[in-house]
């Protein structure tokens, strides 16, 4: 069989034909420009080029099969006569630093916590990775309060409990799991570990930790399944498509592959816009090829560009249609005040996550902590705490803020961003790692606070006072650097 | 006709005569220095010389044809006969550097956020003029707590809403607008941009945005209202002169020329005294011709000379003449206590502008936001909500900071200083783009807190219960530095 | 008259016959030793030797002749014939350092407010005088909150009020003032200043401020009555002697030579450690010659000396004896409690001073502007708010804090150590100008809040309600330099 | 006798058959390596070594004699046949540079304050043992906010009280004691002291402070009880081991040696993390040697190993038996909530420490001084407030921290690592300062509030209206550090 060349694919270049290489294999993608949930400029960068790469970590494996007619599958090239683009290879200063520091990398076991491997992560990790994972919306002061509003609670223990033995393990809609917390759906794990979300799935199974599959994951969602061991729990995170046939066919498709629960998310009808993330690299090369500098390039911005598809005309009439297609518990995902928790219940669905989606939506949306005091309370006087599950996610890195979580009402807890940089730097045992971190923690405080059991914690163990009280918040980086201190009389130079 | 020539001119350089030059002709001020608003001192500096430079910016273009006599204007000067003030080009190391950075600037597509734009001009712009636009009162903790005081308030969104199309627009006295903001009144705009502030009417124009003249502009009143564009909606802010005649002119004639509303200022009694623009060059250099430098100079400081034309006397009995001169809504611009929002509903007056003149008058006066739930909370008791309009101005920088005045009952946000810092770094491109961020956040964010038109916005939206707590307040940079820290035990010094 | 000499003085050098030279005369102190209130120790370090550097800023003038009978009076020296001690001459690099910012100190006029004056002092005094007068108990933490608290008070300002002319002159304790605060009493004025307090009492006149002369002043008392000019009100300041005839002498010459008023002094039964006034070069010297440097060396420290006369026992038994030696008004200085305020009312004194002197004294004593809100509250609730003036000091740096305190209830406002560093570093002048800045200040602030004049001012122009907010405290700067930071691991070291 | 040599003792250098050296005998511990409570891996570290150093601090002179049949003491070895590890005595850069400052180390003179012991400390104290003492559990919060608690509470000063003589002594559980404060029993004092807790011993009968007796103390028990002078006062303080008839034992022997009260631990079922302690030097070496880096090593960490003995069943229902076992006084050690003090009065105990250990088991348990507030409240509503002494730890740095506490309701309150901090730098002397410090700091503070004897002390003295306020806390340094703060544009680089 005949290989394509390098010259020939080359002078498909442009808008009116634009071919591209990923794996060895040309595309023909000139008339999917325009559906290109992305954007067509990035796509055109690319333009008669290997665009392996840049393709790899944002698309799962079955997209080209998925979304692109075979008819325009040009079949294998001849990679030898491929020319090397030395301009994406050029290193510069920064990244030089960072590839030192990734060869000088503390061993694993000098991770004493979360936040350790979160440090070594901003460190370790390429920038545009790093960017994309830590970034949050606007002024990121929600992203920080998620995890300091735990520093407002403090505990009540109580002592001379015979804590002997602790267990930590509990049900969550109807799985058991070995501890209250799961490994909650982030997008595009290929950014930090070149196996992307299986990586996580493995972990989680060695810890009988839960697993929550993205939507937008690096694997297809049937890589992740089929890594999944033994009786191992997974359940899906579902982006609502505005064509209700694709939400339908994923849903069915997950429930038949053994998915435990639905987790429909209701915070994001548009992804948030993350400056950090848009002023890291890519931008920075696609502000060189705009052409009017002055004006907004509304069709740009990563996050915007996938979530084109997502429905933002979702709304609490579409939930019986959701019932009505599976069997699965269904949880809304993003759930972030009473009244809507009420509905929640009044709706019939089976739990709800307090969240404001790890601070990269809404700037100033509060912790899901803080919106799990209200929310206990409003349920409490409904007479609706037993009707449905409470979960919370954003800011946990500790067993005491798990801890304090449950004191509240949380039946469990989910965490991403800290499994993400464990991946990213230590891999799987990275991962396995932290988890027995947590682990180790759970147990310890339980017994410091005078528990052994998930079910006996209660709110008499917290002092929960200040949860509300927003007199002093994350600093203001920006203004901070913007503002221009005020001087006390200069001091005449010397001569 | 035969030029004067600078020798000539360079006699009258003294208050018994005193001539000088402006864009190229020449003027006899001699009778005119007592009545200089900003005080001989500065004109007596340029006796005899050529002061363009240092006029421009301050006054607007018809300012000599108004107050000086056709018969002290002495006609046109041979200006290839007037010797270069050398000691005015002087540029030192910091201004040396500050040219760099002009020439380093980031492109405009870099400036993500309002405060971005703020961080380049405060790199950018000439000393002098940043001094002048970015300093506030006293210790500058009112300039600073105006945009903090957004941090104390937080989001209760709703979810599950359908928010496929988010609709901005509102009516503001009687106007449409494209946005619930408007570009407030600002002084001294050419300080900037050569061009001042007719820069901001093109960008507004662009973008749909009411735009307030102030009574201070660079550019003169005829020369911001003739860049209007369409039906381009204006106000006129209003600076009420001890000489109501002068004041009823300024009034009527802007009635005239098509102005929407009438914003009579009532925070500044007295102008400012604000210590980063007193200290800054041309302070300095005022310092060095003081005879006795022991005592305060009380002729001095520019803000207290450009106002000199203020009535302190201003009171409420004069608003009945406002309403008998003008058909227009008129707006008390500054109010900053429940008790003078309720007096200006009996008084008939159709808004109020809740405002502390930007951080620039009193230190320790509240943020407008904060001032807002107390007014809202008064007109409510008495029955007032629906009688009058109520604004607010001061520290708004983020989409978020307006959707929260409008959550808590603002009919508008005015936005001053970041649209003269657009304007500084990057001219009407960089107001266009500073406009469309806004927007960009607004709809996003309104997506985000479950709101599709400016009229559902409502309190159930914010969390305000912090508001008001002035438990930790911006840094006091003078005493932390004045300040002298304890310190432990020195060790010996090694020999 | 044949002059002693310095070889035959020099022989005196010890506990057994200790001569001394002040001012070019010799003195026999050997009986005097155990007397001194500061020690025999700092006198044995000169004994045979000039005292006259060390004496001067801690003994008036008239020292020598009230407290040494004449016939240890041993009379003139040559001085041409005692050897100039050159170990006292040494400069080390700091001061060397510090004696070229003298050369370099910025204008007078570069000071636009309080706090920029003591940058100045901070920056130019010796180490010894600045840390004297700029210490305080403990941590500091009153030292600092005393000025930080005035930063949880906000102002509720009036607008649309005639304020075309503003009148700050006001009657403290049946005495006009041009202004509602006094220079009031502080300790070691030549410390800052060779001449001492009359420095103050001429700019006092000056401006028509009263002073309040200190008991513990570098001039003597009649040098700073004398140095009054015109009807220039003065008050005394007591520290009650254990002696009550020495007090009663000192109160009825006082009198007799037209003091106002008398303050006595309450809060300072001994005199406060100050650890950065211990640190400071004099008790670096004393350090060397202690003997055995485990113990606490109960004899010494400068503060404790100077106060061994205090008596700590007086009590509100005491008061009639007081009222009935003197027709003065009678203030008790260093109330710090509401019940104190109500007993001071029933003991019939005239006024009472919030205060807890300067932060120097104790630890977490509440800053006086506090004190006053449950002071006035309690009052009013006894319906004694007419039968008594209430004063405030401590941490005073802004015309907005004056304001603040009259609103509250304060008939007036002291202010010390920002006077003390304007004679410091720019002397008569200085203090001038620093005064001048505060009306400006005042004059400026009556206005933007609505105010034409002292009595005007009300409770209504301020909103307290954080005021007793302690959460956010000053810095604890030992804990912090004590305080070892967690760190994330540690990266490999390059080989 | 012949004696053993190095070589022969060389061969045991494994599991199979494991000699050690200490202090110049050998012994075989191969049976006893899987009981040692330390762990097996650092034993076979020192295996055919000499490990008298490793051995000291850690273990009272008595363990080999207690634990080690004397079959397996086999007897002196010849010295001078032990090879010098050499690799021990590697000196890195940091501890080159720690001795040099050992050298330089400030005279104890210039430590004013308990902070001052704790920098030097800091500064010269080998890394491990600083680590150990000053390390708390996870993020430290709760170590520093103990002393932080006691800034949010404040003085209400009563003045015109004769405090002519104070007196600071006072009676606990029955003992009479110099001072309100007593030495609490900190573990391992040979880290910081070659001596040991002796030198605790020595101090405290010099200033006559009652001592209290550690469990994991580094001299033996009656090492510590033979140290003791006249009748100075000593209690005993216990962990509890799962062999009641181990800790009968060594109750009833502390009793028959003249112990005076028996403090038993309530709050450490089990020993803390403490992550700066698990990263020095110890770990350090740990993690080398460790086979799977991967995963946490539950075998190890020094706390956890040393705290095997302790029961974690301890209950309630042990209470009476210990009741049963000794006539004295008995004291629960760690009770953190009212709840407990209830039930604490209720089992007939007399006495309860409140504490958190010091901030080295539950990070985010509340501050002692705060917990105080709650539980004299619950007891005053039970009406229980005579029937049992109430004692705090934790924090205590000041004077007035004591005084704060014996406001609110304390009987004492124990004294930790400041004076461990003392003893590792200045010795007994050092011990012996810090003590006189605080009698100092008592003794003015106590004349300064008005009060002359600690039974006078009550609620009226203090404001505590924010001591449950938690808005602000103690920095997260993790956090802060592994945060990317959010940047304004880059300016382009020049070429």
């Amino acid at each position: 069989m005949a290989s394509l060349t390098g010259a020939e694919i080359a002078k498909h270049n442009n808008k009116e034909s634009c071919w591209v290489i990923v794996h060895g294999r040309a595309y023909d993608v000139t008339e999917f420009l325009p559906e290109h949930p992305g954007g067509q400029k990035i796509i055109l960068k690319y333009a008669g080029k290997d665009a392996t790469k840049e393709f790899d970590p944002i698309h799962p494996s079955d997209t080209l099969d998925k979304y692109l007619p075979q008819s325009k599958h040009l079949g294998a090239v001849n990679m030898d006569t491929v020319a090397v683009d030395k301009s994406e290879e050029v290193i510069d200063d920064a990244e030089k630093a960072r590839l030192e520091r990734v060869q000088l990398m503390p061993p694993v076991s000098q991770c004493y916590n979360l936040l350790d491997f979160e440090d070594v992560a901003r460190q370790t990790m390429r920038s545009a990775a790093w960017a994309y994972y830590s970034s949050g919306a606007d002024d990121e002061i929600t992203l920080r309060e998620n995890h300091a509003a735990f520093h407002r609670i403090w505990f009540r223990p109580r002592v001379l409990v015979d804590v002997d033995s602790v267990d930590l393990s509990t049900t969550m809609l109807g799985s058991k799991s070995s501890v209250p917390f799961y490994i909650t759906a982030t997008a595009l794990g290929k950014l930090g570990n070149p196996e992307g979300e299986v990586v996580l799935t493995r972990a989680g199974y060695r810890e009988n930790v839960i697993q929550m599959i993205p939507t937008l994951a690096s694997c297809s969602f049937d890589e992740i399944v089929d890594a999944k061991q033994g009786d191992q729990v997974q359940w899906l995170q579902l982006y609502v498509n505005k064509d209700r046939e694709i939400t339908k066919k994923i849903v069915q498709h997950a429930e038949a592959r053994g998915c435990k629960a639905l987790w429909i998310t209701v915070d994001a009808p548009q992804l948030g816009r993350r400056e950090k993330d848009m002023r890291s690299k890519y931008d920075e090369q696609a502000a060189q090829v705009q052409s009017d500098e002055s004006t907004v390039d509304r069709s740009q911005g990563a996050a915007r560009a996938i979530s084109s598809f997502i429905d933002p005309a979702l709304s609490w009439k579409d939930i019986p249609w959701f019932q009505s297609i599976t069997k699965m518990p269904i949880v809304l995902k993003g759930v972030q005040r009473a009244e809507d928790a009420i509905k929640a219940v009044e709706c019939g669905v089976d739990a709800i996550l307090l969240s404001n989606h790890g601070g990269r939506q809404l700037d100033f949306a509060r912790p899901a902590i803080e919106v799990l005091v209200e929310v206990m309370a409003a349920l409490k006087l409904h007479g609706y705490e037993d009707k449905i599950e409470v979960y919370i996610d954003g800011g946990v890195r500790r067993g005491t803020d798990i801890i304090k979580a449950l004191c509240l009402g949380a039946k469990g807890v989910g965490i991403g961003r800290p499994f993400l940089y464990a991946m990213s730097t230590y891999g799987e045992n990275g991962v396995v790692r932290a988890i027995q971190l947590l682990k180790d923690e759970l147990e310890m405080n339980m017994r410091l606070i005078g528990a052994t059991s998930i079910d006996q914690l209660n709110p008499s163990f917290v002092d929960v006072a200040s949860i509300g009280v927003h007199s002093s918040v994350p600093v203001d980086n920006l203004s901070s650097q913007a503002y221009d201190k005020l001087v006390t009389p200069p001091f005449k130079s010397k001569l």
